[in-house]
């Protein structure tokens, strides 16, 4: 109609142009709108029959305009200044005027036609926007603007640590540690090697040992250059993880002078690459149930190491497949027949020349899911003999007489006294996770500012970090990685500091922070995968191999879930040793009543607030976080205690709550994390820090409990008002932070060669 | 002491063995316990000096027993018969038997020894497990036990498709199927596409097309293959779906006799590889935005093809890399100087050697994190000239004229109705995910069944499949999979039978079962992973490429969060339909009452009943899924009324509450699947397989509101201790259908050499 196929003399049809675009432009036309069109038109008393005609043949859904028609219609429209609120009408009426700016409306006819738009749900301003150009919204117009500077935030990450951290940046800056891709399975092999024998040139693989072999004597270093070098590669920090902490610590920890002053310095350089031989097939999680053997042989002062048994082959052991040359093998030690369980021997796999020594069979792990820098291997022993000094015999040995001495006398507390020394694995391996998942965020919000889709009609497209969803998916993660960055300092420093009484704590603590931390770990990089779309899913955007490569975090140095229900026994043993006298029966009592207690503290006004004063204030976060591990501890307890009474074993009823138990460990870890967190705020001076790091805080702590809320609201501890409130904080302080976020990524100190994917690029 | 250290005439101190061996054994001796002892010893009227002397000495935590002697101990202990129940006290008293039947104690006596035990924390028979052989439990006796008829189980799953399911399986079990290690990138993608071939050269490839071009005309059969298909290879999956689903049916569904003529029978024989090319560098999610032109030449008969900058080249398409020689490419068609939107055109794109035809460029996407064997490329055009009848014009054509036509006047209806056609694919891609799902299952469900660790002190190792947390990870995805593959059928048959007015319902309906299925299998696969340990992390094992290969699928075919929000929106907009002549005003205040009746309606009886019977009830579970799916967007639309109404754009409303309609999509796609789920259990005559899907039922919907327990909260529609009540069946089903599992997964019919991984071996 109008301009092309009606020569109409009435100026005032215009009133109907916009309408009519609109309805044949963005959908279907229904029976009910052509009703209503229909009805519109013939209350219009100005309009003559022809014309009526004209206009609804104009609505037959069997003969729509032209795709030429329809565009020319927008055209016209399009041609005339449209303020920003006009709705159909009013541009209608527009129209109209430039045609005949004499052409007059009744209000009621014009109110007819308002009617009519709202019966068509065309939102007033809304459905103008098609006619503009430009068109400008707040989801348009958020951008990211840094809040603090970014080296001070730096300052504070890096501590005491920046020195180590500068040194091993600068090194895995070099071109010679550019990516590329591999030929085989060995050239990646070889070349992770390559990179780890600089790395020992450098110092870096001896920093944590004495200086008479060649190090630093610095254990906290040690752990940030393991952290550092995880920005880099992972096969590569798992490598030197495996040469220099497992290989090297269990050298310098299970062995005495002797073993220190023949291997470690050998150890530090490369010069002799080695492994740590501990899991079976049959026993991975269940390590003390291994069945490697080692006969002593009196006469002839040796051991003989041997596999009894397919289940008992040595599994996974990383540089066993091609470069290692000794490893620590644990093995049960049997004396005349009998079984003192699991000790340590220093055991040769291969010559300098890489052939393997008589009685030893290895097989090659072959691909994994990542990690494939790193050579895995099976080792099966036939009567392998090694001198007697072999054995690692700080915690236990056998004398001249052929006996075995201990000052542990039971072999399982032995086995997990041993152990324990080891535990600095536990530390290193979240650290690792905790820089791979910030590189992985780094990334996907790079990417996320500088890809752009979707945007209002007429306006722009907007970045896609400016989507509530984009941001749900990436600044909690974004926050809780500065969480845990102080709570894995917390961490280390109580490890390094340790008493023999903490020891247990300790191991706990550390068993929980890996499980968290690498499960944290792996759904960010989940998340950041799917949140870089296809580009994510191409390697050259580095998330395929931080993904890959991490995967195994959860199961090694432990078994996330398992590690988990030794976190929660040993919760529940704490009560012991915090309650003094009192046995089992009165700790479930104490831990009960304790409970209840809570309960009755629980404030009927704070309950439901939904002040944002309170929503966002650090003492109530502390609270909710601390009730929540105190509870759930007291009714684990209480349901155990219950089984038990009932007559159920107590292996069944630790099975039974089982999943109550994993929450156990989860709300310990996370009331640790959090009091790191607020710690470290209180004591940050720099105001722009500060204030930027409070709200992570915030976002930590609240879709922490947002995550729980079913927990606190079956608890009474929260009722639904303000469980809904706390979710509305959490989406406002992610877009809030969604500002910073680059700064915030800035701040992590990622080399860009690292970073190196071309989505990220700045 | 005893034996070798004391020359002790009196037997009756035998009585303390048992609890000095448990207390050395188990942990270090605490200041606590060994006052415990010492007051216990001191109370002995009958031990002499000497001997309490002795007794004392061995407490000492500075002189710990020799490990040999402790050793001794347990020996001379374990030598006794002990009966299942006996305490520490009971046994020490039948060492004293031993030694002198006629050696008496009081009942004081008696009574004060127990009381030390409870005193010391050492619960009753437990403490004594370690004395004895053998140690059974609920947790170590619970095994695999199927309830239904296998066979019958099968016959449901595969329906009507069995012919077509039995012939695929076939061609994949050959020993040229065989999963092999691959030396390239070229030689995985050379291996995938003779795979390709065979299946085409079977038939498989034209399945859907007519018969003239070699085909079934059997879409269904079609998307049975595909699903079939992804027990094997998924990269063979998407190439063979590029191939002739992507590809063929662009040219099937948008193109007319003369394109079907000349080009099916060569496509289904893959004769003529071909692409897909809509993805643009700039443009994924937001298709219509693309930018690549098509500009038509009236006098030559010619659209001429071109890439006008770098962000509009074609991205990530299949086949282009290295096999495709021809491409269904989207273009905006422009006719002199005005665009027409986006149409599709078939482009060459290399001649039969494999080079490239003038104008074309190409690169290598190289490596992805899966699907390597797919050769993903990026295509630029340089002024590509096509003639006229290239153009796929089943919607729209440029006639004799010169003159664009089509039946939809908006460029955009149009081009979303050409989308439409092609909607096959979010029914291909679920379903072929959920295969991927079943086979990690089956290999995760029997590695569990397999494995052992961990166990009762003295008994036997457990499955890992009798811990209650191993239980938690795979059985709600084994419910949820079953769900899932009755969900997918009836999305399958509502497609095949769609009129005209319900397409844009099961658009939604694929959209949000595509979004839904593909992130199940996401975080299904990666709980298989972890619950196989570092057996799962093997590539060999299958879940390694089972998880990479799958984890684009919540990309592509539409990225998930997007399509959530489209599915969002439709369940929005379904309203309009519903209501008739209710505008959307009218509908927000019509949403917002009902969701007021519905709050009205809740019994308050029935809130916190926690009666099994009604926990399992059918009705029940579907009552919640149904108000949840309407009250959640009941409250999503009257946010957004409450936005727009307070002056908010309303791509800032929408944005607003994108969290909101994530969970409107789920909800809607949740309560389909269980509403046929239960259809499809109700119309089952077989009673053992009716009532294990009955199980899995309960535990998917179970599981489901578990999930949102929160929410139902929230809303009030439970309190606490149902949601607990639900925990604990949640818990009890994991219990139940651990007894099924390997049945439930020997169901899926999945040939044995696709499961291939060697710790699925049965």
């Amino acid at each position: 109609m109008i301009q092309s196929e009606l020569t109409t003399q009435n100026p005032k049809i215009y009133i109907f142009l916009p309408l009519y675009y609109t309805l044949w432009a963005d959908s279907v036309l229904t029976p009910l709108e052509i009703e209503e069109m229909k009805s519109l038109i013939s209350r219009q008393k100005w309009i003559n029959p022809i014309e009526k005609n004209m206009l609804i043949e104009h609505l037959n859904p069997a003969l729509p305009p032209k795709p030429k028609l329809l565009k020319s219609w927008k055209k016209e429209i399009k041609n005339l200044e449209i303020s920003a609120d006009s709705g159909l009408t009013s541009i209608g009426l527009k129209l109209v005027e430039k045609y005949d700016p004499d052409a007059k409306f009744s209000e009621a006819e014009i109110k007819d036609f308002h009617h009519t738009e709202l019966a068509l749900g065309l939102l007033g301003k809304e459905a103008g926007y098609a006619f503009r150009t430009g068109h400008d919204t707040i989801t348009t117009s958020h951008v990211s603007d840094s809040s603090f500077d970014v080296a001070e935030m730096i300052a504070l990450l890096d501590g005491d640590q920046q020195k180590i951290i500068q040194k091993v940046k600068k090194i895995i800056s070099d071109p010679s540690f550019a990516y590329r891709e591999y030929e085989s399975l060995s050239d990646q092999r070889e070349q992770v090697l390559a990179w780890c024998k600089v790395l020992s040139d450098h110092g870096l693989g001896a920093w944590a040992f004495p200086k008479f072999a060649g190090g630093k004597d610095d254990m906290k270093g040690y752990f940030t250059i393991m952290e550092t070098l995880s920005y880099h590669d992972l096969s590569l920090v798992i490598k030197f993880g495996v040469q220099f902490g497992l290989w090297g610590m269990s050298v310098f920890f299970l062995g005495t002078d002797k073993h220190h002053k023949k291997y470690l310095k050998d150890i530090g350089s490369l010069e002799l690459p080695g492994c740590f031989a501990m899991t079976e097939t049959g026993h991975g999680s269940n390590v003390r149930g291994l069945e490697t053997t080692a006969t002593y042989d009196h006469r002839a002062g040796t051991f003989t190491i041997h596999t009894p048994n397919p289940d008992a082959r040595k599994e996974y052991i990383g540089n066993a497949a091609v470069h290692g040359q000794m490893a620590t093998v644990f093995a049960k030690l049997i004396i005349d027949g009998e079984d003192f369980g699991v000790n340590a021997f220093i055991v040769p796999l291969r010559d300098q020349e890489g052939n393997l020594v008589k009685g030893v069979q290895i097989e090659d792990c072959g691909r994994k899911m990542g990690l494939n820098g790193v050579d895995n291997g099976v080792i099966y022993f036939d009567n392998v003999v090694i001198p007697k000094d072999q054995m690692l015999d700080r915690f236990s040995t056998v004398n001249d007489e052929g006996e075995f001495e201990s000052e542990i006398s039971s072999d399982n507390r032995r086995f997990f006294t041993m152990l324990g020394t080891l535990v600095g694995g536990r530390i290193g391996i979240p650290r690792s996770a905790l820089s791979a998942a910030k590189t992985g965020l780094t990334i996907a919000i790079r990417h996320g500012e500088k890809r752009k889709q979707f945007g209002p009609e007429g306006g722009a497209e907007v970045p896609i970090l400016n989507y509530r969803m984009h941001q749900r998916r990436l600044m909690p993660p974004l926050a809780a990685s500065y969480a845990l960055h102080f709570g894995l300092r917390y961490l280390t420093k109580r490890f390094l500091e340790r008493t023999e009484e903490e020891a247990q704590e300790i191991e706990a603590l550390a068993a929980g922070m890996k499980a968290y931390t690498t499960w944290f770990a792996t759904a960010t990089l989940q998340e950041c995968r799917e949140a870089c779309g296809g580009k994510g899913y191409l390697s050259e955007n580095r998330i395929d191999a931080l993904k890959n490569d991490t995967d195994v975090y959860t199961t090694f140095e432990g078994d996330n879930v398992v590690l988990m229900q030794l976190v929660a026994k040993n919760r529940l043993t704490e009560f012991r040793q915090e309650f003094g006298d009192m046995n089992m029966f009165t700790i479930f009592n104490y831990v009960v009543s304790q409970a209840k207690t809570s309960l009755s503290e629980k404030n009927p006004l704070i309950i439901r607030s939904t002040d944002q004063a309170h929503l966002l204030d650090m003492d109530f976060h502390l609270s909710a976080f601390k009730y929540r591990e105190r509870a759930i501890l007291a009714s684990a307890a209480q349901r155990i205690k219950k089984h038990i009474d009932e007559g159920m074993d107590s292996f069944d009823a630790f099975n039974v709550v089982q999943h109550h138990l994993l929450n156990v460990g989860q709300a310990y870890i996370e009331r640790i994390i959090l009091e790191e967190f607020q710690k470290e705020i209180i004591a940050t001076p720099n105001y722009g820090v500060k204030t930027a790091l409070t709200q992570l805080c915030q976002l930590f702590a609240l879709h922490t409990i947002e995550k729980n809320r079913g927990w606190y609201l079956e608890q009474g501890y929260m009722e639904g008002v303000k469980t809904k409130a706390i979710r509305k904080e959490v989406n406002q302080l992610c877009w809030e932070i969604r500002k910073n976020a680059l700064a915030l990524t800035a701040s992590f100190g990622i080399p860009e060669s690292c970073i190196a994917a071309p989505i990220a690029k700045i």
